[in-house]
């Protein structure tokens, strides 16, 4: 259960002290709450947590709850010597991911210092691309040949013991190591001793491959309700396995990815980030936003002239941009949301973005129809009526319409579909609007000041 | 594996043939992909499917994996007797979520046709309000009292058989039924028969309580990586369980209604629901927003006749309003995200609203200084440049400071923390934006427009 504020308190007192009463407090806990403490420590105390969780075995477990953003600067705060054995110690899917997070030249130094057998099975996971299922996948995956009997599984896992992580599916192999087979421990369990493992286990076991995206892997264990999916390389031979657990981090991790990229956010800034990190991260996008609300600026520009005469026209301003680009925002979020939960169906993906279009539509004429009425009324005006009616009926229609085309295009165009969608369409409906607004305006511009 | 265009296909013409080889073909697939065919098919063939389905047992699984709105349509598609068929035989906890789907005279229809057990049982899930523990977990929990042994954990799972849903842990309950421990399913296989259970399991398993918010408890399951979590009542009994997959489930669709509620969108719309029905949906929403609008429209109102005789500043509105929006989204998706995932330690709220804000001046002073610099070789008025430097840099950092506020005020308030903050922090940079831009202008008037 998480940790109260008072057991807070007497873990830093403990800290503070250098008590030998700490690592028989840190044993008691759950590494997930002993990991809640660190945003509340300084850079001193870090340390000597880690070294007593050392020496209670728990210092990678706890680590690795960390926040990726968390992690990467504690990691600079530990020697390289107490990293070896961290990293050691560390399940090697955990194992990789402390090590990606460390600049390439200490990455070295540390993957050097690590035993033989254990350096190579990293250098090999090391190698497979980022955000790929070999990245994500554990090596230490419990498989026995098709030949085996229940009992003989019930003693290997016997065996085991605590050296696997958790074992939720037995895989069954050919002669070649090939995946051919998957059997629940629920199975083994209801089998008598000697049934072969060939006659209990299911065929054609759902399996990712190595190469494939995170996102893939981890929406097909959501879909079919797996505990871990087998990974297997271009031949089809078993080799690795990914659990629910880490399925749920990159489903938390896809979701937090496709919120930022909407608002044109780098994945990395967190609510603990420091301030001038936070402002290098966002300046790119800043510049990019200056650009296109600069276009939206030149679009006014161009009729300032008309609004000297006419400056009501002004008002109508975030009016127009403002219910444009909401609509343009919610199907945007629509849209993006869709497609990570593979809603869109591929066949009617034209269907998909009338549909919204016509829904921006009917929401334009009933919003700008009672904008133009209180417009009539407060400048007694039919004609100024009339102009904001369509300008808000038609850029909330666009609005709807741009807001499913990006995303879809995006994503045909093999980019993230939300990367970035929310400030290109904003910038859009601006424009848009504007120009529709000042253009519409001007096709009647005697009505408009001449009343 | 997902089915290809072929496969489905080849069903719909078995559908429209009625042939009894249908039932041979879906036998044969996963229920979560003939789920993928319902988007396909028309109101005639849904109910042919369900009735070809029923007669396989798979109905019920089939009709689980539907996202919630399909569900809903396709549930008036089948008559009372199949519906109570599909009903008696589903999960409880998958059949009280198609139960509340229906209308309340339908829901009580069915109930009342089911057998006296099944509808007790029902009736108490029923009872729990939506989006609880109580309503998420199913009551079919394997437990066991302390003095069994590991045998007769072992006899029991293997006499159970098919009847429980996946069995991850075993519970161990007093004699009051009282959850006093957790042993999991491997630490069963490794123990020798006679062990008694009090002796091999762990004390304090986590829990929930039936009470607590879904929301809450499967940010519980996935901290701690547990396949499952035991909900108990107020006394600590035993009451029910539930399972990482449904988790799973509801972590999506929170990310799903932050992602709506932030753009101002009901977390029932999705790219297939029918025109008409999205436009009621939204039209709350969008009325509220030219509620907004128009008072950002007022702002600029009142400024109307400084406008007309410097007409160069609407074409600063887009800019500040813009860049000070954009600000305010960013920061909002961060705290948004960072309270979803916990990552927003209470005791330092305070200095977490000041950094944002600080990012935002900070960014707002760059964009714009290089805005005002571009505006002052435009206009060769420094002046101008001077408004439009003091209007973006204010507003930027004031966007990103009602960024991090409403959520956190939200939340503070007891509401969902993304609920309409797009649209408020919107709104509310709009016309902030709007005021500072025409009121720097005003005190600075005669250097504006005199030069």
């Amino acid at each position: 259960m998480p940790l109260n504020i008072k057991q807070k308190k007497a873990i830093r007192k403990l800290l503070h002290f250098r008590s030998p009463r700490l690592t028989r407090t840190l044993e008691k806990l759950h590494p997930a709450d002993i990991a809640d403490l660190f945003q509340e420590l300084n850079d001193r105390e870090i340390p000597e947590l880690i070294h007593a969780l050392a020496q209670t075995g728990m210092a990678g477990q706890t680590l690795d709850e960390l926040p990726e953003g968390i992690l990467k600067n504690v990691l600079e705060l530990i020697d390289d010597n107490l990293l070896v054995l961290i990293v050691n110690r560390l399940e090697p899917d955990s194992a990789v991911d402390f090590l990606q997070l460390l600049d390439e030249e200490r990455q070295q130094r540390i993957v050097q210092q690590l035993p033989a057998p254990v350096r190579k099975r990293f250098q090999k996971l090391l190698s497979y691309e980022e955000d790929t299922a070999g990245a994500l996948m554990t090596p230490d995956v419990f498989a026995l040949p098709v030949d085996s009997t229940a009992q003989d599984a019930i003693d290997r896992i016997r065996e085991a013991g605590d050296k696997l992580e958790a074992i939720f599916y037995l895989y069954v192999v050919d002669h070649e190591r090939k995946l051919v087979g998957v059997v629940s421990l629920r199975q083994l369990i209801l089998a008598s001793p000697d049934t072969q493992l060939q006659d209990l286990m299911s065929l054609h076991p759902v399996s990712a491959n190595v190469h494939d995206d995170q996102e893939h892997v981890s929406a097909l264990v959501a879909k079919y309700d797996f505990l871990s999916i087998p990974v297997v390389d271009d031949q089809g031979v078993l080799v690795g396995v990914i659990t629910v657990d880490d399925v749920i981090d990159v489903l938390e991790e896809e979701a937090t990815e496709d919120f930022y990229h909407m608002a044109g956010l780098n994945d990395q800034e967190r609510v603990f980030t420091p301030v001038m990190e936070s402002v290098k991260m966002r300046i790119g996008w800043v510049l990019l936003n200056l650009v296109t609300a600069s276009v939206a600026a030149a679009v006014v520009g161009v009729f300032e002239h008309k609004i000297a005469e006419a400056a009501v026209l002004a008002t109508f301003m975030p009016l127009v941009a403002g219910m444009g680009g909401n609509s343009g925002s919610q199907t945007l979020a629509i849209l993006v949301r869709g497609i990570a939960l593979g809603e869109l169906a591929f066949s009617k993906v034209w269907q998909t973005v009338l549909k919204k279009a016509a829904i921006g539509l009917i929401l334009g004429l009933i919003a700008g129809g009672i904008a133009a009425i209180l417009a009539y009324i407060l400048h007694s005006n039919p004609w100024i009526g009339l102009v904001l009616f369509l300008a808000m009926a038609i850029n909330m229609a666009f609005g709807a319409l741009i807001g499913a085309i990006v995303p879809i295009l995006l994503r045909a165009l093999k980019k993230d579909p939300a990367l970035g969608s929310g400030i290109l369409v904003t910038a859009l409906t601006d424009s848009v609007g504007y120009l529709v607004l000042f253009g519409i305006s001007w096709m009647m511009w005697g009505r408009i000041v001449g009343h």
